[in-house]
Formats: structure tokens, C-alpha cells, sequence
């Protein structure tokens, strides 16, 4: 099988170059992929100095970088020169297999699109991610936040990606295909989840109908479509409530000697479950139905993170995942049944 | 001040009507209410049974009951002599000042909209609910559940009742009020929000912009408006976040002797946070924007969270908060500006 080459933005994320450089290091010569690190070649090295192992890493400098802050589509415009946009021109020109960053999500999805475009037929790429549930299961949720606004077509195209996604990378035959909405029954649900509802129901697909919030970390489904506006409230809660918890756990180890040391006791426990919520161990987001495979990781991104990330790129790479989205595209429709030539018109848009 | 006249629903919910029985004996002579089941006396006096406490509780005695997965406008239209209809009529009667209940919320939405009727002035009733934050501070919720699909003149409404409530409810002096978005820039968000944050950007309240998912345990606002879908995943996905943990958490005491002796250390603490989580300390939800005092319980209520539903329902009524709600519904407008007849024309609606 062919070496998969990934391309890393160096400079992405609240800890860059630092965590990145750090991230490629622990993956170098481990996962079995060939390295390229994008971004301020001075910075890089810098980092770089000291360390032994840059075998299998390349670099490629790039003057130009995205704050984490900036307005998406007038920095990808404005910096064509920055390791996000370069990196993703060396996607297109079939240099490298896959981007990985964790830097701006919104000039990442903006610039993925410029440069790579969307895969035929489908419609709205979408950001998908991994969510922790009970007993180990994972569920693939999407979309989690690039588009606030959808229309039933583009759920129902996601339903199909997010099944792709299952399959192809963690080997899920048939995977369970749920809907989040505000009640089991078909009849709950907000306009949009209502004719996605139905819409799923008639399609090839392991349908299993509608979950709640509740439902989520229980494992029900192995994929769950909602709007990306839903999906990014559902992460931020979650995350929201697991810190809130553990800062209040933390509160009640440091009020008494006996509660310290029965919280050193059980500290290994606790990082476990603490380790099973946390997003640095699921690799980050995939921008799922661009035309390749673009890995965007947490702001926060630390080492482990990175090498996550970058390990969730080479298993997409090695699964073939893009194959199986592109034949998605063929395969599912383009709009709603029975919508007219003006709803058709905005397949296409941003 | 007059003794506040409280029904309560004895047939609602899960447990009933053992728990909201037991709740209410709590509450007798304690609250300073009168309090009236109900629900089938027999039932009712088969729980009372070998209770000393029964004065300061009528019962009137009602032979249908709503079930908890019954079709909402249905069963309410079928079911005259329920405990929900016949109770929320009690109230418009003005035999009562007060309504709870732990059954179906649907039917309780629905039949208050039938009898009570909407605040003149209101477009739609919202449900909301009491978060709780980090350090005790409480943020008021709405709406999490009565509209599926909102316009952005509801969700500005929403946002004039939450204030109206902080302040009767909690004397919170100029509520800060927040809207639920995916970022805190005012470009961020869906076309919903995005009209919103400027509507209550020119509106008399203390708005302080956009909060996001994660924002909502750190009591960065005393009043935070969601559509009714949104809102119901937010509650959801908390609810299932807290029980992963605490599950996990579980499993972790029970794995060794040494963790079990750390766990009862630790026990007293755990509680308290699992109770500054648990939906049984906040009273419910109160239904907001029809035209009188209507708390509605999680349907897995114990006596606990009966007592304090009825709690808060006294101070509702205490406070005068349904007189605020009216004096909101004559100063906010029905609908948005420069909206035609059109889109004016849909508010009336359930």
C-alpha cells in the first residue's frame, strides 16, 4: 500500500507552531505516513531544534498566516500565501492525500471549498465528528457546524456521507442512521426534521428514527444527522456541562485532606472518564463531501490531539473514504422530491 | 397577602399518583398555600391513607386521566373531565391562582392555550426552564419545548417574559439577557439568530449579545432565548452528559475496595453536585405567555420535585409575575418590523 502523505498546518490552533510541531513528532515514524508540515519555515525549525527525529518530515514554508479570529472568506481571499490555503493547493494538485489543521474551522471549510470544490452531487459538505458514548461506542454526529441553516436535502445527503464515513473507516456493517429531534416518534420534530424524517424512511439506509440529546451518548445510533447550528449547540453543551462537573469534582477533592486523598484514589478513574469525553482523543472533525479528505482539529489542540488528528487522516486515506463519498454523490439525489427548478437553485451555493 | 390557591395535578407523571400525593403533603402547612387535587379521589384518598396531614388539601375529583404518550390536542379534545383540563379550568374560573402538574406537556400546553388563552399581546407561549451554572447562579432558559419552529419577533417576545420572570422571580435587577448562539460575534448564527441579536440589540433590555452552548453552565446571563427545538436538545444532551458521568463515575467506586472506601469519602460531595444538576431542585418548567400561572414537572418527578414545583408556583403567583407578563405583552410589538400582512398573519396560531 502507498505511503499516505499528510499535509499539516504548522501554524493552526491556539498553540501553534508548538503542539503541531510537537503532534508530528509523536506521529513521525509511528503512524506510517510521509509528514508535510506547512507554514513559517523559521518558526518550525525553531521548534524543530533539538530533536532528533525529522526523517519522514518536509517542510513547506508559507509567509502567510489565519488568526483564529479572522473573518473566514476575506482571510482565505486576502492570504493566498497562508499554510492553510497552500497546504490545501497541494491537496488539489494531488501532492499530499489529506489536510489536517487546527486552525480557523471557517476559513479551513471556505478554503477546502475554493480549492478542492465539493464532491459531485452532493450538495453541502458538512463537518462531522465523533462523540463519545457509553461503553466505548462511538457515534459519528453531523453536521456539527458548517451549516447553520439546512434544507432537508442536505440532511438526508449527510445521513448517507456520515453512513460512508461509518463503514469505510471503522469496518460498521449496515450502520444505524438516526435523526436528532425532540421525541422518538415521527411526528416531533421541527419542520426541517420532520420531512428529513420521512425522506429517511424511504431510503436505503439502516433508518432507525428519530434520537434525543439524552440519546446521545448512549450509543443508539452509529450515525446522527442534524443542522450544523444544532450540532454545534449539542458540543458545546456537552463540553460545557463535562467541565462544569469536573471543576465542581475538583472543588470537592481539595476541601478536606480525606477527600484529597480519596480523590487520589480514584484520579485514575477520573481521568479516564475525563479522557473519554475529551475531544482530543477522537481526531478532530473530517470536512466531509469536499472533494478530499480535510482534518480540522479542536483551537485547543494539544500534541496528542495532532497526532490524532493526523492519525484519523491516515485512516481515512487508507480506508478509501473519499471513493466511497464520491459514489455517494452519484448515487444520492441533488434536492427534495417534487422541488421546483428555484429550490434546485441553491444546490450549489456556499 | 392573600394565601395563594394552588391546583395540582395528582394523575401527572410517571409516579403518579404516589409521588405528587407525597409532594404535596410535603408542602402542606409548609408552602402556606391552600392546595387543591386533582385527579380520582380514590386514588387520591388510597395514598393519603394513614397520613395524618390532610387539612389545607381539597380534592376534587376528576374520572379521566391523560396519559403520558397520549396524542396532545387529541386527548385533550377527548378528555374534558381530565386532571389537566379540569384543573386549568379551575383557574380560569379564578377558583385558583396556580396550576401544576407532572403529566403530559403537550397536553398541558395545549390545554392551557385552550382554556387560559394567550397574554394579549404574546405570539406564542414558551416553556422555560432554570439552568444551573457554576457557583450557584441560575440562568432562565426559554424556550426549551413549546415551539418547534420559531419567527424572530417570538424569540424577542421570549426574551421580554425571561426578563419579566428574573426580576419578579429572583428581584435579578436589570436581567442580562443573552441569545444562544454558535459564536459571540453578532455575524454568527443562523438566519434566526442573526435577525434576533439585532432586534435585541435595539430593544430596552440589558442584552449582552451571544452566548454559546458551552457559555450556558457559567451563568454568563440570567435569561438565554432559543427556539423550542433547540432548547429541547440543549436540556437533553445536558441530562444524557451528567448521567454518562455519573454512570461512569459508578462503575469506577465499584472496582476495588480501596475506590469504594474513596467513594463514600467522596459520596456527600458527589451528591451535591449531582443535585446542583438535577432538574428536581428547579421546580420545572413554568409555561410562560399564556394567561395564568402554569408549572409543568419532569415526568419522572418524585415528591421532591413536586414540592418544589409547587414552590415555585407560589412565588410565581407571590410575586406577581403573570401581572408583568401582561404589562410585556402590551409594550413589545407582535410582530417584526416591516413585516407584511403575511407574515403577521400566522401569529393567533398555536
Amino acid at each position: 500500500m502507498k505511503v499516505p502523505r499528510i499535509v499539516l498546518d504548522a501554524m493552526g490552533g491556539d498553540n501553534a507552531p508548538g503542539e503541531p510541531v510537537a503532534g508530528a513528532l509523536m506521529a513521525a515514524g509511528v503512524l506510517g505516513v510521509e509528514l508535510i508540515l506547512v507554514g513559517r519555515q523559521d518558526a518550525i525549525e525553531s521548534e524543530l531544534r533539538g530533536t532528533a527525529t525529522i526523517r519522514d518530515v518536509r517542510i513547506v514554508d508559507t509567509p502567510d498566516v489565519i488568526g483564529m479570529d479572522e473573518h473566514a472568506t476575506d482571510a482565505v481571499r486576502a492570504k493566498r500565501k497562508s499554510s492553510i490555503v497552500v497546504g490545501l493547493e497541494m491537496l488539489k494538485r494531488g501532492e499530499a492525500d489529506a489536510f489536517v489543521t487546527a486552525g480557523n474551522t471557517g476559513a479551513t471549510m471556505a478554503a477546502a471549498l475554493l480549492t478542492l470544490g465539493r464532491v459531485k452531487g452532493i450538495g453541502r459538505p458538512a463537518l462531522a465528528t465523533i462523540f463519545p458514548a457509553a461503553e466505548g461506542r462511538l457515534t459519528m454526529l453531523l453536521d456539527v457546524g458548517a451549516n447553520a441553516d439546512c434544507r432537508p436535502i442536505h440532511l438526508y445527503q449527510f445521513a448517507h456521507m456520515g453512513a460512508a464515513y461509518m463503514e469505510r473507516m471503522f469496518g460498521v456493517n449496515r450502520p444505524r442512521v438516526a435523526l436528532l429531534s425532540i421525541g422518538e416518534e415521527e411526528t416531533k420534530g421541527n419542520q426541517l426534521t420532520l420531512e428529513v424524517h420521512q425522506m429517511l424512511r424511504g431510503s436505503r439506509l439502516n433508518f432507525v428514527g428519530n434520537v434525543e440529546g439524552k440519546d446521545l451518548p448512549r450509543g443508539l445510533a452509529d450515525v446522527v444527522v442534524m443542522d450544523g447550528f444544532t450540532g454545534n449547540v449539542v458540543l458545546k453543551t456537552a463540553e460545557g456541562i463535562a467541565e462544569l462537573l469536573f471543576g465542581e469534582l475538583r472543588k470537592a477533592v481539595e476541601l478536606t485532606p480525606w477527600n484529597k486523598a480519596a480523590g487520589l484514589i480514584l484520579m485514575s478513574e477520573l481521568r479516564k472518564v475525563k479522557r473519554q469525553l475529551d475531544y482530543a482523543e477522537y481526531g478532530g472533525a473530517q470536512l466531509v463531501g469536499v472533494d478530499g479528505i480535510v482534518v480540522i482539529g479542536h483551537g485547543r489542540s494539544n500534541a496528542r490531539a495532532i497526532f490524532n488528528a493526523l492519525k484519523a487522516a491516515r485512516d481515512a486515506v487508507q480506508n478509501g473514504v473519499l471513493e466511497k463519498v464520491r459514489a455517494v454523490g452519484k448515487e444520492v439525489p441533488a434536492r427534495e422530491k417534487g422541488a421546483g427548478e428555484g429550490a434546485a437553485g441553491d444546490i450549489g451555493e456556499e
